[in-house]
């Protein structure tokens, strides 16, 4: 049984622009975030709020979060690695904050130097504060590594789950699967998904998939087909591979939006505007490949003028 | 539930060699199907029997049946368009013969000059023949544009049922559907294998799926969801397209081998030497790009170690 809807949640704006060396200027993420808007996305992560010293690419965060929160009818989300940077997130004005916890404790130490223990410590200083200052702003985690890790490889099931459980008792509202390494296999997030909402029940969030092995999509159908409503992804691919050149990084939103829509599943997505919001990545990282099938391929003939499903 | 194995029925030689425009020499196609079969591959479509005239790719059809029907324990195929080409297929000593129906009236005519009632009939004449000349052979036919057609646009579930239960009457050993057009989605892959179940049983054959617009992954998984237990595929998604450049045809062998061992789906390839085999269509056709994601990536680490699914 597929739903009506899902929500697309885009995030090229932080993923793949931070992704990526070059530094797409100010202007030109302000006119792309206007066009994914405008394409009908309803959800995006414009940002991280991190020292710019590390990643200059996001040195304009603030401006470009009060850029997004001026458009109407969406949530505009900044990640946040601790509560210094949520606090930063809250003064520019999002409406919800996403932070990166990881499964692995190996990936963990080595990206943001803390233990999985510690960071769900983090978290709860993060909901604390916020409910304090803005009771209004939902929190989120993404669990990275949650399907493998290139440092530690497998990760058992039972220690996602265990940091699910401990983040929603934590008081975040969403607790996400993300397949940061690209390692994820549809039967496994059939499983993981499933028994995310044994765990965390109503508070299961996104499934954010990557498309390093080809397999995002499928990853995304096995997604939806457990009950999965939101999912993360990136404008072109844009996400860069730890991997291999042509290798892309999130999947695609363009392949994922005709993928849903030809299903009849609804995305409120324009496919027609959201291609076309492209030119923005093309002129404003004029040396970065960008990716998707659909693309370059075209909607299919009577697209338009016959049932998708 | 999944299956514990399914067939990968490569297409490359053929679907793929047979859409571009270079010839690769004999010496090269002989050397790459020796390395796919090393691979573990057990059935493989080897070459079309068409006229030299209209497909000079395809001249040294029978050379490469006799190549690739010394070597043990798969079985080889080879398209044949009518009559006239299945008498030789026969003769160079094929295994099987797989034979192309439209779904769509228009495809149909404009691809084989004939209507879809003639080559019931055409199919009818085949079976016969085969029959009576070698009847261990097996007879498979493929439905293509069963997803939708570029020229007709819609294709009716009715028509492609109609057809499936005129051709398993008609005395074909498989009946598979095919989205010659890069126009399938996972909820009409599943339907219309269903539906194909209840019409034709275990004469239910191979899901043929196009990456046209990324799907071809996702299809698969919908259709081994459904029950399909064979899957035609085509190393580096050769396939040319007939879109745009960049936009491949065929599902990526190497990239759908990945997902079902990574699921714990048995396919008996090694996926080593399946990507080594790559170098026969880089050598043997110099100027056409491959596609593959794993192969870009590499397999995952521990991917030997730890327990896939």
């Amino acid at each position: 049984m597929l739903p009506q809807s899902v929500l697309i949640s885009e995030v090229g704006p932080r993923d793949g622009l931070q992704s990526v060396k070059a530094t797409m200027p100010t202007a030109h993420k302000l006119a792309w975030i206007t066009a994914l808007h405008d394409a009908g996305l309803r959800e995006i992560e414009v940002c991280s709020f991190v020292p710019a010293k590390l990643l200059p690419q996001m040195a304009d965060a603030a401006e470009v979060v009060r850029h997004a929160v001026a458009l109407p009818n969406w949530t505009v989300m900044a990640l946040v690695p601790n509560l210094k940077g949520a606090e930063a997130a809250l003064a520019a004005g999002v409406h919800k904050l996403t932070i990166p916890v990881s499964a692995s404790e190996a990936h963990s130490l080595a990206n943001v130097r803390k233990s999985r223990a510690d960071m769900v410590a983090e978290v709860r200083s993060i909901v604390a504060m916020s409910h304090e200052r803005a009771p209004h702003i939902k929190v989120e985690v993404g669990i990275s590594t949650a399907f493998g890790c290139t440092l530690q490889g497998h990760v058992a099931d039972d220690d996602v789950m265990w940091l699910a459980t401990e983040l929603a008792e934590a008081g975040v509202h969403e607790v996400g699967l993300s397949d940061t390494t690209g390692m994820a296999n549809p039967a496994q997030v059939r499983r993981l998904f499933q028994k995310l909402q044994q765990a965390v029940g109503p508070k299961m969030g996104a499934a954010h998939m990557h498309n390093t092995r080809g397999l995002g999509l499928a990853n995304c159908l096995a997604a939806v087909d457990v009950g999965v409503t939101t999912f993360d992804s990136s404008q072109g691919g844009l996400g860069g591979c730890p991997y291999a050149p042509g290798a892309s990084g999130n999947v695609v939103t363009e392949d994922l939006v005709f993928m849903f829509e030809a299903m009849g599943v609804r995305t409120g997505v324009d496919l027609d505007k959201l291609m076309a919001a492209r030119v923005h990545l093309q002129t404003g990282l004029p040396n970065e490949p960008i990716y998707g099938m659909t693309p370059l391929a075209g909607l299919p003939k009577h697209w338009k003028t016959h049932t998708h499903a």
